[in-house]
């Protein structure tokens, strides 16, 4: 599985589906203080993170790479109900972290390299 | 500023002082469903993140590097109480992202370069 990550900007909420620019260092906490705005943004991608059952989720969507995974499988290999794996991608897709896309019956989702691009951008030190 | 960040290893919150393993790969969401002490290990230390005041500070303090930072100085820059940022910063030390080192009269901070690694490479996708 290989997967772009060329692109390390965090894009705005709103904006999660445009072409990020060429902000990487910028965005690294390392780079000096962030300002409200930026910390307020990274705060909710980095609240849908927190939550254990979000984060096996995810994984389990980031596991498929570029590929759509459906709901149904998410409840079955979860062992959780439909109703709680939609609870939690909700916040997941709100974050910019997945995008939703409905196929019939069942909603699919892949992930958004671009938006765990920019968090790892965050993150790093030096 | 360099800073060394070549362990990615998770370390458990209980053990987050000693050499991390050789585990990156592993850690990623890509690599895998996260099981569960996995998930809730990191989650807490995303919820740690999930706060815009608590990523303001952590900005403070690792743009300094491997320099500690005095929570006098934070207070002056943030323009927030002792206790406030005494509150953020402890949540920030239980996580494993920071150190606290009395000094005299004054706590001082500095980064774990291998938590960040470690959130890193949790968030890689391929």
């Amino acid at each position: 599985m290989t997967t772009s990550l060329n692109l390390v900007d965090v894009p705005a909420l709103s904006d999660r589906q445009s072409p990020a620019g060429p902000c990487e260092d910028c965005c690294s906490l390392a780079r000096g203080p962030l300002d409200v705005d930026d910390a307020q943004r990274s705060a909710e991608r980095f609240k849908a993170l927190a939550d254990p059952m979000r984060l096996r989720l995810l994984s389990h969507v980031a596991a498929q790479g570029c590929d759509a995974v459906c709901a149904c499988d998410l409840t079955e290999e979860l062992g959780i109900s439909q109703s709680t794996v939609s609870h939690h991608m909700k916040k997941l897709v709100d974050a910019g972290l997945l995008i939703r896309e409905q196929r019939g019956k069942w909603a699919h989702y892949t992930v958004v390299p671009e938006a765990f691009a920019a968090l790892r951008g965050l993150l790093e030190l030096g």
